[in-house]
C-alpha cells in the first residue's frame, strides 16, 4: 500500500542503507566510519595500558565513551560545547548510553587493567546518531582489542568480548511503527524508542519516550518486534565487515 | 516463601511506605515533600507568567524541571555541582526525564504563555530518587496550577492537565523481579528499569538498562507488570492527597 | 508601647520561635534541622578520617563549611549556582563565615588528622539564614565528634571543642534596635549586624554594615547588647537539645 | 616601653607612611595610586552614562567595585583567577566590601542614571590591601564625579557625595592593640578588625574576626578607639590631596 | 643528492599530495574535505542572513572561523576542550588566524549584512592542519557565497571576494628549508613559518617562529621563496576544483 | 617633509621614549616597569626551584609567561577575564608569544630543574603592549637568574642566557612604514608586524598581518629594516639598565 511508504520510499521495517568503513582512521587503534543513510559518525577506539586511579589494583579494565556533534553536522549550525564552556544534557546522556552499551558486552576482568576510550563524532546528522554510534563503536572496539592482543597488552587467549552489540531507533509516526527513523520522521514521531540489542538477541537498553501521547503496551510490543529485526540485520553486517582481513 | 522476602521484609511487588506532605513550602506556589521509605525529596513548583523568549508569542506555556541532590543526602558526602562548576551527566539526565514526564500530561496550549519550573531537591537518598521526584512533582504541579487559576493567571475553565503521572523503579535482583528498589537492592540489580505511567495506565517513559547480563523479553514483561501495579498504587495516593482541602 | 511592636508582634529584643531537630538526617554523622521562625536550614556534619594534602602530617584537623540556598527557598525562585556554573559572592562570604565561626571553638590539634565538612542548606528563607546556619551547625558538629569518638577515630579523652558557638542578626529598623530580623525587617534596616558569640560570651565575629546612613558608636553598643542577650538564649537551647539522649 | 615597639619601630597607634598619587592613570576618569607602607594599590574610577538594565528608569545611579591582586604582588606567586576560571571567596568578599563602603557616601539619586566602576588592583601587598583600596578609591571617585560634572553628565549643583570615607585595619597582636597591621603582624594577630569610617566619624563597616581566641568587649572597644584615630588621619590626608589643583 | 630527500621521499620544495573534496557535507552551504597527505580537515561554511548585534546597521557583513581537533585525530588521544570546559591557547590562536586570513579577501561591504561562520574540524592530523584549514576554508567560502547569491541573499552582481587565499607551512629542518612539513618534520624543525598568500601573490600573514636557534634574514628569505611557490600550486588547485560544476 | 611626521611629531623610524625601571617590585626575584611612551607594563619574574611534573627528572628548566591587561588600562574599561571566567584568544596568544620569545634565549639545560614564571601586567595601554612586555620581561628574567645564582639555586658558572631579546611593532600607516606604533596609529595601519629580535640581530619571531590590503615583499623588507633598527636601540637600553648596580 502506498500509504505505508515513507518519505524516502522505505517500508516501515526497512532500515536506510548502512555502511561501515572499518579502519578509517590512520591514528586510532580501532576505528569505523559508519553511515545510516545521511547520518555519518566517525567512531574511534583508543587503547591505553592502565586504568584511572579509582580502579587501580582491582584487576579490571575500563571502557568509556564520548559523543559529540560537529557544529555544522546539523541543518542549522549549533554552537560548539567547547565555546559554551559546558557540555549539554543531551550530549552527556548519549555518551553515557554508548558507554553502558559497550560495557554490557565486555568482561572487564578479561580486559585486564587497560582502558579503551570510544569517541563517536557525528560528521553529518540525519536522525539515529546515537544508534549509529553504538553500532559503529562496536566495530572500532573489536579492532582495538585485536590491536592490543597483537601488541602483547592482552594474553593471547583473553576473551574480553562476551557478545556483539548493535542499536536501532524505532518509533510511531502517524499510526505506523517504523524502524530507523530519519530526522524528518523522528521530529514527527509520537513515540520514540532506542533499543540496544546483543548479537544473541537480548536487550541491553530499552529507552522509550512518549513525545506526544503516551503509548500502550501493544504499541510497545510492536516497536520491540521491529527493533529486534533491524538489530539482527546490523549484527549480520558487523560480522561481515569484521570477517574481512584488516588493512595494515 | 522466605527466599522471596527482601532485606526489609517486603514482598517483591511491595513498595516501601510512601508519604506525600503536600504544601510543605511556605514560599512556592505548589510543593510536596515525598518519601519512598528513607528517600525524601522536596518538590516545589514555581509559577511565573510569561515564557522564555524562544517560545514567546506562540500561545503555549512551558514546564521544565531541575533535579539535584544535597551533598550529604547520600551515605558518603558528594562534592556540590556548584563547587565543581558544572552539572554532571546523571543530574542532567534525570532533570530532563522529570521535565519530559510532566510535559506528557500538560496541554501547553491550555497553560497559556506561563512557565512552571519544578525543582526536585533530594534531602535524603536511598534509591528511587528520580521516581519519587516525578511522583511528588506532579502534586506540586497540580497545586501551582490551582494557585494560578485562583490568581487569575489562568481562565477558570482551562484544563492544562490531561492526566496524572507517577513513576516507579523496578529491577531484577538475583533472579527475582522487584518493585521500588532501595539503594542496597539497586546496587545489586542485574537489570534496572524506570517506568513512568499516566493515571490511565499508558506509558510515558520506559527506561530499562542491563547492569549485569542483558535481559530477555520475558523479563522485560515481568518488570512492566510490576511497574504498572505499583504505579496504580501511587496514582491512588496522589488522588487521595489532592482530594484534601489545601491549607491556606 | 504599640509602636515598638514588630510586624509579627515581637518586642525588639525577642527572637522568633527557635527549634532544633537534632539528628534529622539518617545519613550524616551529625545533623540538625534548625528553624528561626520561617527560616529553615538543614545542617549536616560529615566526618572523614584524614585531612587535605596541604595539612597532611601536621597533626591537626580541618573543619570547613558550605552554605547554599535551594532555588525556591526564597519568595522568588533564584537560579541554581550549579546551573550558572559559578558560586556567587554572597554564598562564598557566608560559607567562609560559618567555617571561621566553627573553627573558633575547635582545637584542631585535639581533633587529630580528621576532617569535618559542614553543609548548611537553606530549605526555606525568611532572614537570618547565616545565623541560623551557625547555630544549627554547632549541634551537628558536636554529634559528628561524638560519633567519631564512639567509632574510635578520636581518643576517648580528646576535647576538640573548646566552647559552644551561636549567632544572631541584629539591626536598626526605623529608629529601633531589634534582634533576629525577619526578611521584611532586614530589607528595611538602616544598619544590619551579624554577631557570633561563644557560649562563654566572647565575640567570634562582629560584622556591622550601614545599609542606609552610617551608624554611631552608641548604636553599635545598643546592637551588641541585644546580640549578647539573644546569643545567650540560643546557647541555652543548644545545651538543652544536646543534653537529650541521641536516637540511634 | 620598647616592648610596645613594632617590627618597623612604630608605636601601636601609628600608621605606616601613607601616600596618595592622585591622577596616576592617563586613561581613567579618576585614579589614585595609594601606598600604606609597602602596600600599593592602583585605584581607578570609570564613569559611564547609563545604568545596568535592572536599574534603568528609576532615576538612580550605580557605584560598584572590583578588587584583584597581581599574581606576584605577594611574597609567593599566586595563580591568576582568570587562569583558574573562577573568582575566589576572598576576592568576592573584598570587592563587595569596597562597593558597599563607597555607596555609603553616595546619594544615588543625585548621581542620576550614571554608573561608576571602581577597580582596585593591588600591585604590591604587605597587609591592609582592602583598607588602602577603600581609602584610595574614594579619591578616584571624587575625581570621576568632578570629571562628569565638567563634561556636563551631572548638573553643576548636583551633590552625589554625602561625606568622605576611609578605612583602616586594626588588631590585637600578642596582647597589644595596633593600628594598620603590616602582613607579618596580621599573620600573628589574635583578632583582626577592618573598620570603615566616614569623614564625620560614623561607622560604615565594622568587621572584627577572632583569628585565635575570641575577643572581649573591652578589646573591641580598644580596637575601635584606635581605628577612629587612624581613620581621622586618613580623612585629613584625603582632604589635603583633593585640595590640590588637578593636573590636566 | 639523497641527503636532501625527506622521510617520505619528497624534495624540499615538494608538497604532499593535496586533494580537495568539494561539497562533502550535505548540510552546509559550502564545504570541503581537504587533505595534505595524512592531514584531513573538514571545512564547512555556514551562511546566515544578519550580523552580530555590535555590527548591526553598519551595512557590512562578518566572516569568522572556528578550528578544532577531534580527540583522536592525533597519535595520542587528547582530552576534548568541551570536557575541559575551556578552549586552549593554540585553538584560539589558529581560529583567529583562519578568520583573519579569510577576511583579507572579503569585501565586507559587498557581503552586506550577512554572516558566514567557517568551521575547520581536523579529522586526522599530520602537520599543517592550520594551513590546510585556510586552503580548504576558502573553497567552502566560495560555495557559501554562491549559494547565498542563488538564494537571493546577495545581489546578482555583488563581488564580496576580492581574491583567493591559500596557506602553507615551511621550515628549516636540519639545515634544509622545506615546504609543507609533516608532523615528524615539524617536531624537528629549527624554524617554523606559516605563510598565507593571496591568489595574486601578496602576503596576508607571515608567522615565523624560531623553535630552536634564531634565524637569519637569509633563511627568512629562503623560506618565503618556498612558501610563494607552494602557495601558487595551491591556488592552481583551488581554481581547478572550483571550475568544476557543483553537485546539486 | 612634514607629511612624514607622525601625530606626536616622531619620524617614521623613531620610537617613543622608552624607560625601564628595574627592580620596581619589592616582592619578585626580578622585575621591571617598562614604558614605551604612555604604554606601561609591570614585568615580574618569579623563580621557584623545581619544574612541572611533566618535565621532572629530565634535567631541564622551564620558562613561561602570562600577559594580562588591567580593566582600565585602556580608554574604555574592559571586563576582567577573571569575571568572564575565561581567558580570551588575544590574551592567550600574547602570553604564548612572550613565553616563546624568552625561551629562545634560554638554555634550559643550563637553567637546571628550576622554573621561572614571567608576569606582564599592562597598567596603561597605548599600543605596543606585547613588544614592551617582551623587552621588559627580559630585564626581569636576567635579575631573577642572578638572584637564583646568588641564592645558590644555580651553579656559579651556569649560563642559562644565550643572548638578549627585545621586540618592536612596526607597520604601514597610510603609505609609510613606521616603527613603534602608538594605539591611534595601530588602529589605522594597513599592515602590522611584531618582530622579536635577539641582541645579536637574529629573528625569534616575525608576525606580519595584513589588516587592510595584503602586503608585498618589498613592504615586508622595509618593515624588517625598521624593526631591526629599533630592536638594536632597545638592546642598547637593556644593556645600559642592566649594567647599573642593582638596589638591595
Amino acid at each position: 500500500m502506498t500509504d505505508t511508504l515513507r518519505t524516502d520510499g522505505r517500508t516501515p521495517a526497512q532500515m536506510r542503507p548502512v555502511t561501515i568503513e572499518r579502519g578509517w582512521s590512520a591514528q586510532a587503534e580501532g576505528s569505523a566510519l559508519i553511515s545510516f543513510g545521511n547520518t555519518k559518525v566517525l567512531c574511534t577506539a583508543s587503547f591505553t595500558p592502565g586504568v584511572p586511579r579509582w580502579l587501580s589494583g582491582k584487576g579490571t579494565g575500563w571502557v568509556t565513551a564520548e559523543y559529540s556533534m560537529l557544529p555544522r553536522s546539523t541543518n542549522e549550525r549549533m554552537q560548539r560545547e567547547s565555546v559554551k564552556g559546558k557540555i549539554g544534557g543531551r550530549t552527556h546522556e548519549i555518551s553515557r548510553l554508548i558507554g553502558r552499551s559497550l560495557r554490557a558486552v565486555i568482561d572487564t576482568k578479561a580486559l585486564g587493567e587497560n582502558t579503551i576510550v570510544i569517541d563517536c563524532d557525528v560528521l553529518q546528522a540525519d536522525g539515529g546518531t546515537r544508534t549509529a554510534s553504538i553500532t559503529g563503536a562496536y566495530v572500532a572496539l573489536v579492532d582495538a582489542i585485536e590491536w592490543a592482543r597483537a601488541q602483547g597488552h592482552l594474553p593471547r587467549n583473553a576473551k574480553p568480548l562476551t557478545d556483539s552489540v548493535a542499536a536501532v531507533s524505532v518509533g510511531i509516526v502517524g499510526d505506523t511503527a517504523m524502524s530507523d527513523l530519519a530526522y524528518v520522521e523522528d521530529s514527527r514521531a509520537e513515540t520514540d524508542m532506542n533499543v540496544v540489542v546483543t548479537g544473541s538477541g537480548a536487550f541491553v537498553e530499552v529507552q522509550g519516550t512518549a513525545e506526544g501521547v503516551p503509548f500502550s503496551r501493544d504499541e510497545l510490543n510492536e516497536l520491540l518486534d521491529l527493533a529486534l529485526g533491524s538489530a539482527a540485520e546490523l549484527t549480520e553486517l558487523q560480522r561481515a565487515v569484521l570477517a574481512e582481513e584488516r588493512a595494515a
